[in-house]
């Protein structure tokens, strides 16, 4: 026990120290003005130098060698002691030089992406992503070879542990063969329906207080984190103190506050997370694909539900007053809308799959080396045109440019939105079939049936169960694509 | 000059970790929800026990005797060589789990100080303070020990370099045989001025607008800086992005207007740092009694004069409508009022140092051990009612337990408030005599004269000149309460 306990004392302080860096990222997001950018990114670089320097000190591996033959006294010291190799073994796996040398290229592409993608200039952003996916595949390469698996597998490990392309391939497979029939299905059902755009404005102070009114709903606690805005949504900060944002535009409400119930399933996630394991490896969110099914969950299943719409209409004229577009009914005809879209972050739960699917195809054969960066326009338009009939070429600001994740160097991420909305209807009907309550009390906008099967069932769990075993645990069976299949189909035929 | 090489990107290294450690305790006073308070306490812990064992590495030890016998090119390097000594023997006295506790201990009892206070609560605070007092005790000690100076003495200097209980204990007594007497005059004087009192409510979005305004005039750079609420005004931050905050309260404007001038006036010090030193202790504000000298001299000189309220009057109009009482004379009658009062962050220039001295007395005695936190309430109400003949019995919040400074363990502070009036009121008139535009040009809210002669004579030293050189170099003397004195009596009598 001894070796284990000092490892934990080292984690806790890790783990205070993405504390620091976790509130820095938010301020610079949230708050910090442009001229403090210079001296941030110092300040952040040396921290995360000092976290890599203890994280590799040979006297981890030491500690963790003797701990792997102490008698633990239970599970989720086992899983943590399983946890914590892991990511000494990443950590210490490449050369320090590699790992300057990707965050500095990472920082410099993603600089270089926002103005040339605001220009739709792909010429002189190629060399810059070129010099990251360099980078990335030797880094891939290194530890695919300490790991033994491919190096796309490694990269899709790092955000989803317990994923790789034997278990995504063939689901991914499975909805490419059916999405686009059931897009076309679904399209030709809705062009009967009238919708009816909401007239703004809104007040952005009456849309704050929407949002607030949302998230108490659904049960932030707002002792434990607040919400802000920022120029791209995101959920930041620590478990203990969750920082959620959003945006607003005067013209419409309807984005953001979906957006504000979308973050807030993030954060619940993170505050129920066990306390008592909460600085541990151990004691963190899963995945980025469990992370991201958390708040597909919310947003998706619970809060774009018809049943939630007799919540939401009633709150919404509270704020904005009285207006046709307001009815429960047209809320759910705005929330559920499917168009196909050039955008993956404006997209529709059913389409979106298809957005990840083909930049899951193409960023795999990029790792591989298959394809060089050059090909990537002819390539993205060539998929557009399979998967949505619509054409790119030309418009790499709404196409291959559009997203942040390769010019900041996440290869591996993508596939986390798509298991995410998997897993999220899965955790749902399984939820459902254990209390109907979980879906029937959301007209009067009570969360409580959810997060009463959603906290013993699946997130106080935590990290202390691999991918598979959370999966069989909270549902009984392996992740796979009928429950999203089903929801689209009851949902939207 | 190898060797001061390294030891710069070393202390680089530490300036990088205390960006951190000042945006996150701005975040505590300013963003965070009560429920982060005790993970943010352990990660901020844990940043200064890294940064102390890194300043105390022995390494640096070995470099600075090494880096003493180096030919160096400039006097700002062997300044800076002198304060990475100072730096490295402060925290080689003290033990990393003293400093841990230490740190640990402050955020407690600040933040149970917040509760407490607003509940007039001392049985519950006093816990508390006794361990912050207790670790204050011993940390003061052991360097005391080391430096060969008496304990209290080490406190004032860990603020304010250079100065010590010999310096300033003449000054003290000779404010203290004066200012009785003045204080008296003055009111009697006063108690013919007729003083309209501005009827609010005053809008806060006005209020902050105003304060934004005052802000551009004094030259703040917001590119480098922002203005927030916090339940305590501070300055705070990092030079290239200065947090300053105040508080407003709908029915009066008049306090948070000048305390917004009295944090710019901090800012633009921190703001007007050499930038090629930024990141050494060479570079940085010299001792919080010149910061506090800053702010007063902004503040007391500047803003509270009758020149300034010709800007100030139209200002206030502009943004809450005519009324009789926002006309320059009034508003300079309002500003230059004299009453003995509770609240030392509201107390006026001329009675403040006996609130300072007032406390300055009775820590000195604290931490020498002559007296016990459980004596602090009955000794304050005994020198209120010797200084200000007030009664303060019961009153634990507008008394013993009215200030942040010993909750958060920042005994030897309090002299820089006063030592900082003296040095304000000798810089500005050393000022005035260099350029009589100084004053006049406020009538205009014009700060320029005032900044090209502040900058290059004294901001611009940064660290680089010990306190006696700086008073010297700035104002051609040293430190004493001649300006401070005639300035009172031009200003109130």
């Amino acid at each position: 026990m001894q070796n284990h306990q000092q490892l934990e004392k080292i984690f806790a302080q890790l783990s205070h120290l993405e504390h620091l860096s976790a509130m820095a990222h938010w301020d610079e997001a949230v708050m910090m003005p442009e001229g403090g950018g210079e001296a941030r990114a110092a300040a952040l670089a040396t921290l995360h130098r000092l976290s890599h320097e203890k994280l590799t000190d040979k006297k981890i591996g030491e500690l963790l060698k003797k701990a792997h033959e102490e008698r633990l006294s239970s599970l989720w010291q086992s899983a943590n002691l399983k946890w914590m190799q892991r990511f000494y073994d990443h950590a210490r796996c490449l050369p320090a030089d590699l790992v300057e040398a990707l965050t500095n290229q990472r920082a410099i592409c993603e600089q270089v992406w926002r103005q040339a993608r605001a220009k739709n200039d792909w010429s002189s952003f190629l060399p810059h992503l070129e010099k990251v996916v360099e980078l990335t595949r030797q880094s891939a390469q290194m530890r695919s070879q300490f790991f033994g698996v491919a190096p796309y597998d490694l990269l899709i490990d790092e955000f989803s542990p317990g994923l790789n392309s034997q278990i995504i391939d063939p689901i991914f497979t499975r909805l490419k063969s059916i999405l686009p029939g059931l897009i076309e299905k679904i399209i030709a059902k809705q062009k009967s329906i009238k919708i009816i755009e909401p007239q703004g404005p809104f007040a952005i102070s009456q849309q704050k207080e929407l949002g607030l009114a949302l998230m108490r709903a659904i049960g932030f606690d707002f002792n434990h984190g607040r919400l802000d805005v920022s120029h791209h949504p995101f959920c930041g900060g620590v478990p203990q103190d969750v920082r959620i944002t959003t945006r607003y535009n005067e013209q419409e409400f309807v984005s953001s506050a979906m957006g504000t119930c979308h973050e807030t399933g993030h954060a619940r996630y993170e505050q129920n997370l066990p306390r008592e394991w909460i600085s541990q490896p151990v004691g963190r969110i899963h995945s980025m694909a469990m992370h991201e099914s958390q708040s597909l969950l919310i947003e998706m299943q619970a809060c774009r539900s018809a049943e939630f719409m007799q919540f939401l209409a009633p709150l919404t004229k509270n704020y904005f007053g009285e207006q046709v577009a307001l009815s429960s009914d047209n809320l759910h005809h705005l929330y559920t809308r499917v168009q196909k879209g050039l955008i993956r972050v404006d997209a529709d739960e059913v389409t979106y799959p298809l957005h990840v699917i083909l930049r899951y195809e193409i960023e795999k054969e990029l790792i591989t080396g298959a394809i060089e960066c050059r090909d990537l326009p002819d390539l993205w338009n060539e998929k557009m045109a399979q998967y949505f009939n619509l054409n790119t070429q030309g418009d790499f600001k709404n196409g291959v440019m559009q997203d942040v994740h390769w010019p900041s160097g996440a290869f591996g991420y993508f596939p986390a939105y798509t298991l995410g909305s998997l897993i999220a209807a899965q955790l749902f009907a399984a939820a459902k079939k254990a209390n109907p309550a979980v879906l029937s009390e959301l007209s009067s906008g009570n969360f409580v049936p959810l997060y009463n099967w959603l906290i013993p069932n699946f997130q106080s769990h935590a990290s202390s169960l691999d991918f598979t075993a959370l999966m069989q645990s909270a549902t009984g069976e392996a992740l796979n694509a009928d429950y999203f299949l089903k929801h689209v189909e009851q949902r939207y035929l």
